[in-house]
């Protein structure tokens, strides 16, 4: 049987099943549990360098934790290598499609790559960015801000996880050498371009019921820690009129949140308080401090920085008529992204091409691929997420919607391959 | 040398050096943190058997945990013992003086007592109750509830702390037995009455400038626990009216109780959410599920009730409207108590006898003594909190007031004794 011309992609089952190995590799508990820089992420991606291994494609892990095989042209080289992948590391108790399902869509373009004769003239690149998600040290995209040279060894000291420990000591803990971070630098002449296939991780594709969504925009995310400062002092002995409650002022700080995000609900505005943490925490003492993150997403980035401030200036307001200590540090700011036009056009073709119906719509989420776009053309193709869940073990894609997405990302490759 | 018939409370160094001994025995971290079935509890009841057993008083630990040493009369005896002390447990990052005031005023007592000929006719008992903060297990005043036989064995399973040990196994865990909890049990005949000393936990007695303070009401106090149940997802790609953020709907409730306390202000109505934990609890995902616990103070009962039941129906409603599932648990219910007029009046007089300004005053916080009420006349002899302070690091009350509320304590037994 000779290697056929046209190139298919693997059924749903195979999704399946190379989705649920991933998932096992998970701390005990609900959902997927394998944050940035932990031992689990780093066997995520051995066995991703593994499976390329199994296709013939050697891969190497760079000094900031992204692993990056390479397959050669099959005919007439070109210069410039095109991408694709995504992330392997999950927030606490998150889903098993978040970020691996690009990375297994990577593995099923290279499977399909490498069974056909299709030409090829770049190298094709396959990527499992490192610590993607923000939730473990409040910056996300961290692997691609530092193959984009948007992340430092110096901020590698600075970024801290809840327990203290810094990125850079998580990064030693687990074999990577945080000096070495600039080597991961990528040179954009060594790239023509990237696509990135994710959840969409909200309800637009499901509510319109459209199997392949195109990214435009990707939402900018400016994140804050807001610490407040009262005094702690006994439920029963202190009058409330002699309170300075943190967790009163904390709890206005979350509704003002929520009000200034639903004020500005047409034109994208979201605004998340996901973590806050009481101290000393028991039920016969007023709290004394309260810490909590602000998460700001717009895209646009005018918007985005005029709410971050209207928060900032918000919580000060409220802690000051109550007597509370404010501090408000920023965690993280990340611009909105506007993706390549030219990557977008490709993929509505390739989506056409293949029958299959295409949005252009934006993403409330941040990608690697925002990041990757500042060096080259890039974009992203979505698959539905049901019920829009993210972050949440009841995260679900059908595994047919998958491959329908991982079909028009290969064919998106071949079509950038021939037209670059 | 002979005895002296007039007795004397030790000086305040006295009192600054003692506290100091119990103070230190504190998990690290700011304040004292010696929570209720600990180790460290069990070693501060060793310490206070032993400081007991200098002065010749033989001690024992009952099967609840709390340490009780007796001193004979040393003239005709009389029926029934006269008792005084209070808890050597504390709330994480508590302060030194919250309960230890009154077990070490217990101790400066018996040292007086024992060096002085002045008649006792009734046994002394000095007690270190077990257990005494809810901040553990939910329920306050546990070593007291169970020699009143409030609390039985089977309380002991059904009570659990925030990682789900139950009380029973806390207590076995430091070598209590739980099953012979019913052998704690005080018989009313074999005593005659018992007096409180302990700090304020409030500013009347500050604010006032007066050193004692006698407690005619002890606050009842309804906890609750309240569970949200929304939907965790992703901080970006959830819009803000596809949330059931966990979060947002328990600030509701935060500000809610407040209101509801602030509202009945008048009427000592105290509410407090002082335990709040969220999950999963990071950047950039909507809280799926929030915790918090409710303590409803009020020294009258009714008023209590009412105040809880506005708690649990506003609650219900916040998580109706925004559409998250709520569970209230009723933790603990604590009636008001009103105190023996009878131990009040001798304690008001042996304050004048001392020429020490005392008023009359009610407590916002639970004592051991409101249980002990139950079985013979009690009564609580308060001394200043400076700033109100308490269950905090920074509480504090001057050795000064304290050894004068000692020589209040030590005259209201004597008085107690020659005139039952």
């Amino acid at each position: 049987m000779s290697t056929p011309v046209t190139s298919r992609i693997v059924g749903a089952t195979w999704f399946e099943n190379t989705l649920r190995q991933y998932a096992a590799l998970s701390e005990p508990g609900a959902g997927v549990s394998r944050l940035a820089y932990t031992r689990l992420e780093r066997q995520a991606h051995e066995l991703f360098a593994a499976q390329l291994a199994d296709l013939g494609i050697a891969a190497h892990t760079d000094a900031a934790g992204n692993t990056i095989g390479e397959l050669p042209p099959n005919t007439a080289p070109r210069r410039g290598a095109i991408g694709t992948g995504s992330h392997l590391d999950s927030v606490p108790h998150g889903g098993a499609y978040d970020g691996v399902v690009g990375v297994v869509g990577a593995l099923a373009v290279a499977t399909a790559a490498t069974a056909s004769t299709r030409p090829r003239r770049h190298p094709w690149r396959f990527v499992a960015f490192a610590a993607e998600e923000g939730a473990r040290f409040g910056q996300a995209c961290n692997g691609s801000r530092m193959v984009a040279g948007l992340t430092g060894e110096a901020d590698l000291h600075r970024l801290r996880d809840g327990t203290g420990t810094t990125m850079a000591a998580a990064m030693s803990s687990c074999g990577l050498d945080p000096r070495r971070v600039g080597t991961a630098r990528w040179t954009p002449s060594d790239w023509c371009a990237l696509v990135e296939l994710h959840v969409e991780q909200g309800t637009v594709l499901q509510d319109r019921g459209v199997p392949i969504g195109v990214v435009d925009t990707v939402s900018g995310s400016t994140r804050l820690r807001v610490s407040m400062t009262g005094v702690a002092s006994h439920s029963g002995g202190t009058p409330m009129d002699g309170r300075r409650d943190a967790l009163a002022a904390a709890s206005e700080c979350v509704l003002t949140c929520e009000q200034l995000a639903v004020e500005g609900a047409e034109t994208n505005t979201r605004i998340t308080v996901g973590a806050l943490s009481v101290e000393p925490g028991a039920v016969t003492i007023i709290p004394g401090r309260v810490v909590f993150t602000v998460d700001v997403r717009e895209t646009d980035h005018r918007r985005q920085r005029a709410a971050a401030d209207a928060v900032r200036r918000q919580c000060r307001a409220i802690a000051r008529r109550r007597g509370v200590d404010v501090d408000v540090e920023e965690l993280a700011d990340t611009a909105p992204v506007d993706l390549s036009e030219e990557v977008r056009s490709v993929a509505l073709e390739a989506a056409a091409a293949l029958g299959l119906a295409a949005d252009v719509i934006p993403s409330g989420a941040s990608h690697d691929t925002q990041q990757i776009s500042r060096l080259m053309p890039a974009g992203i193709v979505f698959v539905p997420s049901r019920g829009g869940l993210s972050h949440s073990p009841d995260e679900f894609t059908d595994a047919g919607q998958i491959a329908a997405g991982a079909a028009v990302l290969l064919e998106t490759m071949y079509r950038l391959d021939s037209a670059r």
